[in-house]
């Protein structure tokens, strides 16, 4: 037998242990940064965790002034200093409990700072990765100030704008010191993306291996321009009808009400004048279901949007599965994420085809995504950050518009229902094989 | 209905026209890059051509001396420019019609030059980027020349040090007038990708689109350390015995034969002491014939490295699927690489799925791959630059183990038989519906 077995089906990640030093003067979206990374790489089943020197700092000085982030306030630089190294001890501490990715997040905005946290780390074992955001637009500055003197607790309960000419203060002392990364050509060793005005210009620097690869693409494909992502599931299909899973049915004849009705929830939602561009997949429902939109919205079919390939079940209902499978059924009952149908998928195999779509859609403007159930489960649970755990038993109610909007410190959402009779799809965990009403807790 | 539907399943071309401008001093790879960016677009139906403005020029100038490249040399110049303006032209032309990425291959080392094809673009509405090769490591520009010198119709019968000589002479011409892009910070409104040392550090500046997107990131996970892709199908399996497609058997007793025997077939071609990562499908035979190779290749499985999934056909005989889906059957003859199986794939769909792996295998070093027929052969055509048309159709037996080794101008193939015999699985266009001998032109 081989001497180990990755089967974690393509996300290869081995013995890598990586560290992403953010750097960056204060208000250039690191944390945002910081935030996403953590939310895509944990969708992956990768472990990956953010230490945040600041919430360190806070434990000392919880509400200081710009004065304490003056390089010549020797108490301020202690206390400081002090914050970094507990983040740092906390981190390979998580590291040696077989943490994968941690993101370190701080200003680490001097040479000597980086080349620290770079020895600490390649002592360790631990690849660094540097990730810059550097800015000069005052828009983009000034809309992160905004968001910092809303939402920091440095500033909470002070004068809105006392707190933001504290943070002027504050950036300026970090600009005395600040050097961006390689100003001087002598970081040239080190392993890093400069990412430029949100992706204007990116620069990457000696990428080494397949984990960080895909850090930095994932990274060099954000954007920041507001946008939102609208999914819904296709119509009540006859399969449906019969609570059978899979197949390539027609809508049944409320399905295809709801297809009449998707322009006007799509309407009432988007407005009029947005383009939008609608994705459904490969199989006849959700075609169906999208036909009806507006002539002007480009259509994509994607295979990869297709559901969950439930192999030997395929066509089957619930009940059929418990009776020729009892053990299958059983199994998917106790790790429904990991559970592999015979000949078919597993929600972990859903996640890995969705991968490149995420990436499109991180990408893209305003998207519709007419899909399947188990689909939907899994690229909603990426915008909301729903555990894996929970995710495959996830109510998602047919006829039902969602819409997510993606922010600084979360993703909103808004659901419209068009209020046409459908068949429950769903069924929780341990229970009888039948669809059933869903519980609170699935919604 | 939709105004327009993409069903390119995934490779969302829509109106988009690129034209790839390659930037560099002589001996810089760019043709290399040239080559590859365009293979690799063809693999994904994408129509790719490369324009070679040396090729243009000698017509005119069929081995010309550095002089030639002086630009004092007033009838050097004016034959230049003809030969960029010839170039230029037919690539428009091409664009009219129908082709959507044009690489055009040659130094564009000053501004000038470059605003002049920008402009030439924009006004046809075409996407310029540029990608620049950018090198000051002796070892690998040495490495160039003497590829350029061996290969180049410029020095073809002439002496090898003479040539050497006066191509050293010809790049330090360019020397003189070259700007890297965007060296005075006034090309910063271009989109260009500029790749430093083979990749040790990548610029990318205002990436716009989608096909941008992938031909950068395509381009950024090249390298040119050797290495070699082993490919293998599984041991015969009990459904290849039976003549059956798809499924999940177990190996034939001789399959179960060549599983102990690769081994050494890949000891012979591999090597002792060479490490190499195996890669197999999730599928029970590639992981059995697998599974006697060295306790210290590390093993990764990939549900993308599964067999070509024919729906409502899996577990079938030809005759079955003949008998059952008539005109299905007539259908895939009649065009195999679009065919889609019913609730099943196309060979197009496994290319797309398979374009992560190929993105990997650019990455990588040494791999060898077991997987199925229809995965080899997407994966060998995109090393050996095969039609589309054909490579659905092309042989590729059992027990049999395939190295390619990627060179600067194509790949070279060797293959190691096993001699352990087994069944054909292959079948001719209009044929029987049985398995047969293959035919010379399949090989």
């Amino acid at each position: 037998m081989p001497s180990k077995t990755d089967n974690r089906v393509g996300v290869q990640v081995e013995d890598t242990k990586v560290c992403v030093v953010m750097v960056g003067l204060p208000a250039r979206g690191k944390s945002y940064i910081a935030q996403i990374a953590q939310r895509y790489l944990q969708w992956l089943s990768i472990p990956a965790q953010t230490f945040n020197v600041g919430n360190y700092r806070r434990n000392d000085a919880p509400q200081p002034t710009a004065d304490f982030f003056d390089t010549n306030n020797a108490e301020g630089e202690r206390k400081r200093r002090a914050a970094a190294e507990a983040a740092v001890a906390d981190m390979l501490a998580w590291f040696r409990g077989g943490g994968v990715v941690a993101i370190l997040d701080a200003t680490n905005s001097t040479k000597e700072r980086r080349r620290w946290i770079n020895d600490i780390c390649v002592t360790s074992g631990i690849e660094v990765l540097f990730v810059e955001s550097k800015c000069d637009e005052q828009e983009i500055i000034m809309a992160n100030i905004r968001d910092v003197k809303a939402t920091s607790p440095d500033y909470r309960g002070q004068d809105p704008e006392a707190a933001a000419q504290d943070f002027l203060d504050r950036i300026s002392k970090y600009e005395k010191i600040y050097k961006t990364i390689d100003e001087d050509g002598d970081e040239d060793e080190y392993t890093y993306l400069k990412i430029m005005n949100i992706g204007k210009q990116v620069i990457i620097n000696r990428i080494q291996d397949y984990l960080q690869s895909r850090i930095v693409y994932y990274l060099m494909n954000l954007h920041i321009r507001p946008r939102s992502v609208w999914l819904s599931r296709h119509g009540e299909s006859m399969y449906n009808l019969d609570g059978r899973i899979g197949g390539d049915t027609m809508l049944s004849p409320r399905g295809e009400q709801y297809a009449r009705k998707l322009p006007d929830l799509v309407r009432e939602s988007v407005g009029d004048d947005r383009p939008l561009t609608v994705w459904t997949s490969t199989l006849k429902r959700t075609i169906a279901t999208a036909r009806f939109l507006p002539l002007h919205y480009n259509q994509l079919q994607w295979k990869a949007l297709d559901e969950l390939d439930s192999g030997v079940c395929d066509g089957l209902t619930y009940q059929e599965i418990k009776d020729r499978f009892p053990d299958d059924f059983a199994a998917r009952d106790e790790d429904k994420y990991n559970y592999r149908y015979r000949g078919g998928e597993s929600y972990r195999d859903v996640v890995i085809r969705l991968e490149p779509i995420i990436m499109e859609l991180e990408r893209s403007e305003d998207i519709l995504i007419v899909t399947h159930q188990a689909v939907l489960r899994c690229i909603y649970a990426y915008f909301m950050k729903k555990d894996q755990a929970k995710s495959p038993w996830m109510n998602v109610p047919l006829h039902t518009l969602i819409k997510l909007t993606p922010r600084a410190y979360g993703t909103e959402e808004i659901r419209y229902e068009a209020n046409i009779p459908a068949v429950s799809t769903w069924r929780g965990k341990g229970s009888t094989a039948k669809h059933e009403n869903p519980t609170p807790e699935s919604l």
